[in-house]
């Protein structure tokens, strides 16, 4: 997603301000925390975590909002809100990686594996994973908790926190629920693509794209229409960008992902893909996905055999269709959206990116 | 804690208030996912959970402040707010009680284990712990979320707001920090007394007591000495809170407390009981904690065994004269306070309940 840059004229310097934000927000934690008596561990932690990667790409899709909005130049109030969405998303990722039992995020063992490993040997394994898991569960609530301190402490006027505030609290409802579904439905995968498909609209559509759009043009003072033709675009963009990310999580090569290729068939996630397939497949092919998806012990052979009916149900290329049809019909809001060119620009090339990209 | 009602003169009123602000909100929460085409059940657990007892402590010694500061009758604005320190509430024992693996709350099972048990047959009992401990995870993050809501939907003033919002922040973080301490020293409990109590001081002292009495008393807009003798009180009461909860852990009756009496020692939790008691053991004495404490599989037999040490080594009394010695400050305290007789009155009867209780 870096290519993102090139349609966001500060975009650099946007993640650079969101970085720096950070650093020194979670500097100051941990310092407070000294001075206290207790440990500066849980906001280091926490600041390793944002460190190891990111594409801050909420933070830039907020910055492409302001812009939309009318917003040039993009203000230290602007940045410090885009910061307390990147805490957020760590909030996210870090009770995600959790509840999917996974091994690694961005190249890295995930947080919760990477604390059970720190427990050293007076613990023992099941104990030290148990603290491990706790321990992740506690800085996830930390960020959740610091990233609302973030917004308010981001110098916003009374209107600009007035405008964005029920935003904020949609989208974190919205990617709870989403969530919620996600994991009700793991390991019990079905024909059903429209709940597939709800899941991937309030996981992702409305939360990595619309409310971040949304955030930043209200924060611009965005009018009633603005906002409408940014919604009416990031909802397709959001929804297809999740669908190659379901592509990459099962075709997609682990060293570009960061992430192994076997997790989402390991989980038995219901993605719209394997729905598809499991609509498609004949009885031969619904044995091996019965039989493989979900499995606790899943290993590259099983792995392939599961690609294999994906490709051959022709549920691999349909979803390649929908993709095409939601970039396009992205595509064409965009034509008539009332946005300032170098806007409708940033939107443009977000969309390449995020239809189109390798990881 | 329901006799904390008689000294403050709305507390029945309070209590039926908090209940119905968080009923309406759920209830609102319930509808609102039903219209989107989610499922009503994240809003439902959550409800269920704060109906199924609860002593709403935080919202009655927040309405003490209140009077504290020289608020009165408690306006709807001041329920609100109450009302979303109970909803934050729900988030620290949801989570606390998935980290320490606890069975049981307030006599029935805990949340993650109520929704293990509902995965119903279809999943492995690994997957259905997996999937019933994710949801649990979620609906306590949504509690974190929506008591947020809660309170920037309360209808204070900006003024109000802008004084309780630090208050509020600082809460979440204390109690955050304690709870990492806690669990990070679970299992391998120590002689650190000092530790032990700033476990305390963080999860309860200033978490349960302080920051709700601060709370009210900055909403009905308190001088800085009103709030500084509301802390000066409230540190001494809340350890002392904490230490007869240690106390009711161990040798209370389950069937009063809802709480096994098994479940502190089996955690191996590091409380200034268990502290002392390690201080003071001989040989002998050692071995049987050293053995026992944390225990995974540890019986009634064996709690006993440990019980047996906590008292010969004098720890039990000790922590009882460590209550006594508290209780007199607070008292003290209060003696000097300058706050208007009717809200010195509430304070004394709150400190004589969390002092002395049952359960």
């Amino acid at each position: 997603m870096a290519a993102v840059t090139a349609g966001l004229p500060h975009a650099e310097a946007l993640r650079q301000g969101v970085t720096t934000t950070l650093d020194a927000f979670l500097e100051h934690k941990a310092r407070a925390a000294v001075s206290l008596g207790m440990s500066p561990e849980v906001a280091q932690s926490l600041g390793g975590f944002l460190a190891a990667g990111g594409k801050r790409l909420r933070p830039l899709i907020c910055a492409t909002g302001w812009q939309a909005g009318g917003g040039r130049a993009i203000p230290e109030a602007v940045i410090r809100t885009a910061a307390s969405l990147e805490m957020f998303h760590a909030f996210c990722l870090i009770h995600d990686d959790i509840m999917d039992d996974s091994d690694s995020r961005r190249g890295a063992p995930t947080l919760h594996r990477r604390l059970t490993g720190l427990q050293g040997s007076s613990q023992r394994p099941a104990a030290a994973e148990r603290t491990g898991a706790s321990c992740a569960i506690l800085i996830g609530d930390v960020a959740l908790a610091w990233s609302d301190e973030l917004l308010h402490t981001a110098g916003l006027t009374p209107r600009q926190l007035g405008a964005v505030l029920p935003l904020v609290h949609e989208m974190r409802s919205e990617v709870m629920y989403g969530q919620y579904l996600d994991v009700t439905t793991a390991g019990r995968p079905t024909t059903d693509v429209e709940q597939a498909r709800r899941i991937i609209r309030y996981k992702t559509a409305k939360y990595t794209v619309e409310r971040p759009l949304q955030i930043g043009a209200c924060l611009a003072g965005a009018s009633l229409a603005v906002r409408e033709a940014l919604s009416a675009y990031a909802l397709p963009v959001g929804e297809a960008f999740q669908l190659r990310d379901d592509l990459l999580g099962v075709f997609g090569a682990p060293e570009v992902t960061g992430k192994p290729s076997l997790d989402d068939l390991r989980g038995g996630k219901h993605t719209v893909l394997v729905a598809l397939a499991l609509q498609r497949a004949d009885a031969g092919q619904r044995r091996v996905l019965d039989a493989l998806l979900g499995m606790d012990g899943l290993g590259e052979a099983g792995a392939d055999r599961i690609r294999e009916v994906l490709t051959a149900t022709g549920a691999r290329a349909e979803v390649e269709n929908m993709i095409a049809a939601l970039r396009a019909r992205a595509l064409r809001v965009l034509e008539s959206a009332p946005l300032a060119p170098y806007a409708t620009a940033g939107l443009r090339r977000l969309t390449e990116v995020a239809t189109a990209r390798a990881r």
